[in-house]
């Protein structure tokens, strides 16, 4: 096969960001439930506490429908009184769809998380939401 | 240039898998702070300030720091007690950090949602959440 200076930089460019386009398209096909839970804890003070908590929504991960997890602790944004930055602990996931979440409500790995970690919050909001 | 089929064909992995490579990475680079809101509207049964609260939302996306944006209404889940599903409207921004928020709040795009669409909702709460 013969391929001059010119063709082999065409074939290059049209690799390179064809492949890239594909990376981008991959991206962007967003899941489209999202599932947020707020923990308080029973002993907010306990840094102990709060690590076992993290530590154990960390295990979710490996449930099959979740398509990302994000574990965090309220920001230090402008303190407004529409902000609620009470809760300890808060946990963003996302699924494709309904189906999803069932799956991961009826998974072993999150009954076994319930089980292991539900001693520690005295109480949890969920906020489940389908994009527009 | 003389490329024979076994090095034509190594160069073609090379570049496609190495540029899906790269998407990949650009794909798992993700903002830090999460801004979720629930609007509670003061009609709640008319479809109409609904849409008018998701048009006024959609608008916001042009804020230059405001990395991705989802609007929602409540997903079909399962009812539980923990699960809160009164709210009509949601919106998930993600920044990159609290900096990135503050020129969200401070921005005349946001100012002007804020005298569109106030008068539609009668309760408003915010999670800011940065990941741990």
């Amino acid at each position: 096969m013969k391929l001059n200076r010119k063709s082999f930089l065409i074939l290059l460019s049209t690799l390179t960001f064809g492949s890239l386009a594909i990376g981008k398209t991959m991206e962007k096909k967003k899941p489209k439930l999202s599932h947020h839970v707020f923990f308080w804890l029973k002993n907010p003070t306990s840094k102990e506490d709060r690590d076992k908590l993290i530590a154990g929504l960390r295990k979710l991960e490996k449930i099959e429908t979740i398509r990302s997890l994000q574990i965090g602790v309220p920001a230090d944004t402008e303190k407004r009184p529409v902000v609620d930055n009470s809760y300890g602990v808060s946990e963003l996931m996302f699924f494709d769809d309904v189906k999803g979440q069932n799956v991961y409500q009826e998974h072993p790995l999150h009954k076994k998380f319930v089980e292991d970690c539900s001693s520690l919050w005295e109480k949890v909001i969920v906020y489940d939401s389908v994009d527009v």
